[in-house]
């Protein structure tokens, strides 16, 4: 039975249209995405907030699913769940926020169960910086923790987003961000600067040009699975990050050959995210399609 | 030693500005850049044609270097050279051409000699596909023939193209040519629509992304060179058809172990070609620094 990994992030309700079409009112939210994922390779503990309207079948689901979440930091309280209404155009780039409703998001202080201070893998969803943080102060030393983040706090919340920067030990972002963040085009270049921030490990996420990984030992790229199509991309980030998270854990090691498969399998994972609105394509893969696409990622590089 | 590749294109006169600099009245031109990269590792079939202000020392070191250009398909006419004058912005992308002065190429009516029409290996360099056509006329039964193109051909000249593809068995093509060429978005929709064009092998280059090529045996991935800056992008693509084809003629076949790693030779040279205007990185380069730099780019996608 492999370590547990803590995440935090947002669980929450998406409202999404996409070329390939509109799904209003679907369970989203950076730590939904990543419990629902990781959970197939490690027992996940899960802190968050949801409000009463919330539904309960879909919490069950979660922790009765692959090696369980548990939902002893979820914390539920009167007032609507987080909302978010986004758009993406036909190159499937970054989404376009339509609406953003905070609701019981707007007053979520994260507090660790004393059960979940001694988690040895922990994950940072894409929240902001300073709740990141707020983690960090309730936790014991765990053995790796990774971050994602985004434009929006990147822009909004720099200096709090540098402050837990310096604390974590994997980063995982795409090459947007990246250059944003450290303000500097060539994407080796902004790697230097974001591993001189704190992080030891980074992975840059190109999408359909797959994702390239620095690491103490190292560096590694990987192709992205090849697809003809896509149907909705969010939480292909939060997706990504619980494949590789979850792989760290399973292995029970961080070392430079574990991190390479384990972002193989990341990038394994969010093809399929990115292949049905929502959780869809997530709940319903089997063991068997996620070796295939390894399989597959594996083949493309092989000499 | 290797057998022959015929080589078909322009010598030029080029004027590059680029965000490192500005190179006046600079040797170009996409048959000399193959010839004095593929020469590195099969003896070279030249045909081109260059008026009479072309520098003698230039032909003469294309006819030393390496294994060789034979320069009996070398028109010399009276009149200037074909010139080209273009400039990169700060993103290195497509060239803006300022300036095309044809000169002696308007005329130009490739003859192959006949000690040139027995090559086994071909590449029709980046020149209208009327004329490329018009080469393969002329010759024997080669056991591939390579192929580049650039966007304006694609644009003026696509029953042409059309044609010529339908004849050729390796296209080397950049992603923005791929995606034009069939009117398709989705680079491996785009790579079946061309493979059904004739092309059994396609190299599908992403720039800093690497390339991927398409073989009736699979499908492979190889990364970039990791570099921190450009200098020249002028000639990129054929120092990459250069090196992918002379490690084809070397290795005396193209099965698809051998163009994987003729891809990765192409990737290779052509990360040479961008760090100095015209060939000046080029003619530089030792064997200890190409071997360097191929196991950097295995090494990168090594598990």
């Amino acid at each position: 039975m492999p370590a547990p990994i803590l995440v935090v992030g947002s669980v929450a309700f998406d409202d999404i249209e996409t070329p390939a079409g509109h799904r209003p009112e679907c369970v989203g939210g950076s730590a939904n995405y990543f419990s629902a994922t990781a959970s197939l390779f490690a027992p996940i503990q899960l802190v968050a907030v949801v409000g009463d309207d919330f539904p309960q079948p879909h919490l069950d689901m979660l922790s009765e699913r692959g090696h369980g979440v548990d939902l002893r930091g979820l914390e539920q309280v009167e007032g609507r769940t987080f909302r978010w209404r986004g758009r993406y155009d036909e190159d499937f780039g970054d989404a376009e926020t339509l609406e953003t409703q905070l609701n019981v998001f707007e007053h979520f202080d994260p507090k660790i169960p004393e059960g979940f201070r001694a988690a040895p893998w922990v994950f940072l969803g894409n929240i902001h910086p300073e709740l990141q943080s707020a983690v960090l102060d309730q936790i014991d030393t765990p053995r790796l923790v990774g971050l994602d983040t985004m434009n929006f706090w990147i822009a909004s919340a720099r200096p709090a987003l540098i402050e837990v920067l310096s604390r974590i030990d994997l980063l995982i972002i795409n090459a947007t961000e990246a250059r944003l963040l450290t303000d500097t085009s060539n994407i080796f270049d902004a790697a230097d600067a974001i591993r001189a921030m704190g992080p030891t490990m980074l992975v840059i996420k190109k999408g359909a040009h797959g994702a390239t990984l620095f690491h103490p030992d190292g560096m590694f790229t990987a192709p992205a699975v090849p697809l003809r199509s896509l149907i909705d991309p969010t939480g292909a980030g939060d997706t990504f990050a619980a494949g590789m998270m979850g792989y760290i854990a399973q292995a029970d090691t961080a070392d430079f050959a574990t991190l390479k498969r384990g972002m193989i399998n990341g990038i394994v994972m969010a093809s399929f995210a990115v292949q049905g609105f929502s959780l869809d394509r997530v709940l319903t893969l089997t063991a068997d399609e996620i070796a295939e696409r390894t399989r597959t990622v594996i083949d493309l590089m092989s000499l």
